[in-house]
């Protein structure tokens, strides 16, 4: 007998039929004999239509009041999902997120976990019962309902499974679990059995849309294992751990590509210590999301720094600089929104050199220019072109042996 | 500055425009510098919607999970609210029943209010922000969330008035206030501005749709004077209050009709101690909820009985009765639903005789027949055949000169 804790998300809870479907996979696993902690999202576009609603009203709407409305979406779900369960007979009861002893902290939208105090929930659980947790959801100090962002059901999951200390810790979701590139673009794409939470956080940065990588640094953290799998099917998924030994034969894990990036160029910058520090500082203060910097070496006294952003940040950039280079006597700044971040990831590459070579290699080959390079432990990050994404992506899947082998 | 507690209904914040027109409504009472705290209801259409999601997922609904959801509905009008009134600069801040400190006993669907401790909501009164309440709910000691049952909402307001010793609570509904009889019947039907707890009691439980019974006998027990009045213009309602003074020169103060009557009719029962309690004790067990009992003289030593039942009661009793007679030896049983119940309300009437008197020379006159007479301190009731109810209605009405004065 384990402790499982499963997380369904928003398509997996849908509809009232989606409901019952994930009620009848509640039983099966309770049949054989575990405890479980199921925690539900809200059905998908519930939040879409709640903020709609909340802008008809106000077109800024105040967080604390966002989250007293957000918060319904999944107190629905789980009231409907224990109410499935008992139309096949298994005893189950809900819990919002604040009777789920989910504190956090005072921030509104985008709240931390501070603490679980799962004392009701494991009285329960003892009693024989399936609790159905709303994720997404806890309380503040002040017994104000709070949100945690996007993300936010994952990381009750992952939360709880550490609270409880549960043996298993399932992520139900609309994919069979990670890819070694997106199946939709890569035919031969293979699903990983297992990876390591650092190459999980790697591809959930770089456009993975799995899960975010709070959820996996949360993880990490507190040593929880899960798997990621379907809703809809019963194929095993890919289970997410620290490395293991016969990992580190592996060079590279999976290929990700994000496609909504944008390359901005700014020229004629005055070479003296700390104007590229005031640069990055405009940025950061205007909250736009910098990534790949590179400095090029100043010639004639003035200095180029190229960076990528999220294509939505581009014209942000190009509105915050010009009183920056005011203040420092110079600069340009030049946006192109039609770029694409091709990264490689995997804990094996730690030990060997070469793979930025083969990836570079593999795209001369097939005639794709890269305009970028930015390299972690565990990564390799290309910029090239959006429109050569998808043939990049094939390239490098290809030439690391990805496939589904013969 | 006063203290006020307003409440409005599933129907003044049915859709974003309305809360919008609410949320307008509060801001002119708190320009005029009042302290407000405001409860409202589930968008109209809401609860339904939810109940029928509920059934889909589970015939019979576990009462606990029922309230979990319904909960949801006023909490989606509280942060709507809330925004509505941020987007014209008035400050306010929504509270769910539990935040609200509302407490109530351990019944779900239909709990009871035990106590209110509206401490934290004093606080936001004082830093001088508009309170918005959930209505419909609370929370029992467990920390489980609770519902009121039907009139909840009207009740939350006047539990607040009464726990935060409000100067004044304003019903908000659909309806101007409470009329002498129902306008769609009696053209000339005027509204009183102002009624006692009693005859408002009486006019409720007579079929009037303004307010559930339990709201005004909470309102009796706490003394909280309220005013109803509709949240679609700006008219003075009616005030519902103890009785004054000059009210004792009014005999009778209102018509109401109960349309959705049977009569029942037992005949041959054996005239013997104890037969007719076998027959009420059987129609009790049944939940049947028997009113205008008449008991014939027996003759023959047979006993008749006849009674009105709501009708859609009346084929339970005939289905329940044939049990009882068998023990008793003898009995016959007969429904008729084809009666409503015509009631006229005064607290004037209990100093005055010939009310009834009046009641039936007026119908007479109108060639309308009474089948049945029950009385109480301040109501006499007649039941009539259902067809002639509204002519009955405007008889009476008429008869008591409750019309507009020229």
């Amino acid at each position: 007998m384990a402790l499982i804790v499963q997380k369904y998300g928003g398509t997996s809870v849908g509809d009232t039929d989606r409901i019952k479907n994930v009620a009848a996979r509640i039983k099966v696993a309770r049949d054989e004999g575990h405890q479980l902690v199921v925690v539900v999202s809200a059905r998908a576009g519930v939040t879409n239509e709640l903020i709609a609603r909340a802008k008809a009203c106000n077109p800024r709407p105040d967080s604390r009041e966002l989250d007293m409305l957000l918060a319904i979406g999944e107190q629905e779900t789980i009231a409907l999902t224990a109410m499935a369960l008992h139309a096949i007979d298994v005893p189950a009861v809900s819990y919002t997120g604040a009777q789920a002893g989910i504190v956090t902290d005072l921030v509104h939208t985008k709240a931390k976990i501070m603490n679980i105090f799962p004392t009701a929930l494991r009285n329960d659980l003892k009693a024989g019962k399936v609790i159905i947790v709303a994720g997404f959801q806890g309380m503040n100090e002040h017994g104000q309902i709070t949100t945690l962002g996007r993300g936010g059901s994952d990381l009750t999951a992952i939360a709880l499974a550490a609270a409880v200390q549960a043996d298993k810790c399932e992520i139900y979701t609309d994919v069979d679990g990670v890819y070694t590139a997106d199946p939709r673009y890569v035919k031969d794409a293979t699903k990983l059995n297992e990876i390591s939470y650092d190459e999980m956080l790697e591809l959930a940065s770089q456009g993975s849309k799995v899960m975010q990588s709070r959820s996996v640094e949360f993880a990490k953290k507190y040593g929880v294992v899960f798997e990621v799998r379907s809703s809809f099917n019963h194929n095993p998924g890919t289970i997410v751990k620290e490395e293991v030994a016969y990992m580190e034969k592996v060079i590279v894990r999976g290929v990700a590509v994000d496609k909504d990036q944008a390359k901005v160029i700014i020229s004629h910058l005055p070479d003296k210590p700390g104007s590229a520090a005031a640069v990055l500082r405009a940025l950061a203060d205007a909250s736009i999301n910098v990534d790949m910097i590179v400095q090029n070496v100043g010639h004639q006294g003035f200095a180029n720094v190229t960076f990528t952003v999220p294509k939505d940040d581009a014209q942000n950039a190009v509105r915050v600089l010009p009183a920056v280079f005011a203040k420092l006597g110079g600069g340009e700044v030049a946006a192109f929104d039609n770029i694409a971040k091709l990264s490689v990831v995997g804990v094996g590459m730690r030990t060997h050199a070469g793979v930025a070579a083969q990836m570079l290699e593999a795209l001369a080959e097939a005639g794709i220019n890269v305009e970028l390079i930015a390299t972690s432990e565990i990564k390799i990050t290309l910029a090239v072109s959006r429109e050569r994404a998808d043939d990049a992506q094939r390239a490098v899947h290809k030439s690391f042996g990805l496939g589904k082998k013969e």
